[in-house]
């Protein structure tokens, strides 16, 4: 049993004394350095060029599960808000994911990399295959929005921060390594690196004005492991399945599932 | 990559035609021989004594919070009911759980095992060390009983009918292959092979009596196939992070976190 990596430092925040915004913000870094699924071995493999096309398929085939319910969760977000002036900013982020008309958008741009990888739109857009682990994951991430308060609806967001490392990574490593990946199947990643740092900025900030408790940092700090938890345990259960031990549950996608064979 | 268990025969209760209520019921079974998670390896490890004590924990302090949500699941349901007296049959299933008085009930039983896994009960109780995805498809199970409707609900409860087996193979199999397991210990499953077939019995009547329609009988069939996706998901979990790769995600428990090491 190997070793997990180091647990976050639950005392930061605990026991009474209230962060500074700055202070905040470090330790959301440090949850991010932490527990971003950069660190994950699904994803060294993946951006080192050490996965299989189907195993890339697989990857691709799940995160569109993701992908497709960012909206959803967004709506979910934005029904909360009371403040038109907060409704305006956020709802930029479904205008993003759906698109301003049909074939535009970040959930249109992730079929691409589908298209480029030979699954067919109608069973991608099924979501059959997918792993159940990846519904569970997803789901919870559009319960907890809706459960929990805006403030944590809100830092949940805040896996956005990491982001642009991972993405400027996957892009080059899968480019450089992988002759089934072109710069047009990657066309997502290349319009998140300027979405995802704004929508980032404005959420950052927001928790640092609003969380000024020790109890709502601790409930934002909070946010953000469970987040970093719903990607990672998606990265868990695409290696369980395809990679090691290679053991995909009953009904998950295997090559050639999505032709009926 | 190894192969998945063959899929489910989705052609069954699709395109139309009625099945009848022992078609159905076959359906249902069919469904169990195919998905329950007896035949997951994580169980074969765990009855055939191939896991150390380490493992034995991990799964016995993550299946708790299956265990802890079970009342609250059923809790759900019951606020579904308009009928009291179908009422008072399901709420005999959260008195099972949470027991007359302090000290009796399912989930102290539940305790009695981690107790005799050496791991204390606040720590097993605060749940912090559980895996994401134990968490996740817990959640996923409370939320599919209160969003679904009440056929569904009571649908996804049908993977009693296959417990007996496994909880007799489990009892013979831990007892005969860990020392460090009693009968004492595993007193929740003693009780449990009488509380499964009348609670599985009163709801596959329901659901035979209820479901006479191709679409609720394909309703039906997916609730069971989903309850199964939540039971062979916390295994897979269990694998990955302690069996092989063995790779815990961040912050879950590891052996001597139960004592804060």
């Amino acid at each position: 049993m190997t070793a997990s990596p180091a647990r976050f430092d639950s005392s930061l925040s605990d026991g009474g004394a209230v962060l500074s915004p700055a202070q905040l913000e470090a330790a959301l870094r440090d949850i991010g350095a932490r527990r971003y699924h950069n660190l994950h071995p699904f994803h060294r493999l993946l951006h080192g060029g050490q996965l299989d096309r189907d195993q890339v398929r697989a990857w691709a085939l799940n995160r569109y599960y993701y992908q497709a319910m960012i909206p959803v969760k967004d709506a979910s977000v934005l029904a909360r808000m009371p403040d038109p002036e907060l409704r305006r900013i956020w709802r930029q982020r479904i205008i993003d994911h759906d698109g301003e008309r049909e074939g535009d958008g970040g959930i249109e741009r992730w079929l691409r990399l589908t298209d480029g990888l030979d699954l067919p739109r109608d069973y991608v857009m099924s979501t059959k295959g997918i792993l159940p682990v990846t519904r569970f994951a997803v789901e919870a991430y559009v319960h907890f929005v809706r459960e929990k308060s805006l403030l944590e609806a809100i830092a949940s967001s805040l896996t956005e921060m990491f982001s642009p490392n991972i993405i400027s990574e996957r892009v080059a490593g899968m480019l450089a390594n992988y002759d089934f990946i072109s710069k047009q199947t990657l066309a997502y990643f290349e319009k998140r690196l300027s979405q995802a740092p704004r929508d980032a900025d404005f959420a950052l900030d927001y928790v640092k004005k609003h969380a000024r408790t020790p109890e709502t940092q601790r409930c934002v700090l909070d946010a953000l492991t469970f987040k970093c938890d719903v990607l990672w345990s998606q990265l868990d259960g695409l290696y369980f399945a395809y990679v090691e031990p290679g053991f995909p549950p009953p009904g998950a996608w295997v090559p050639g599932a999505e032709r009926g064979e």
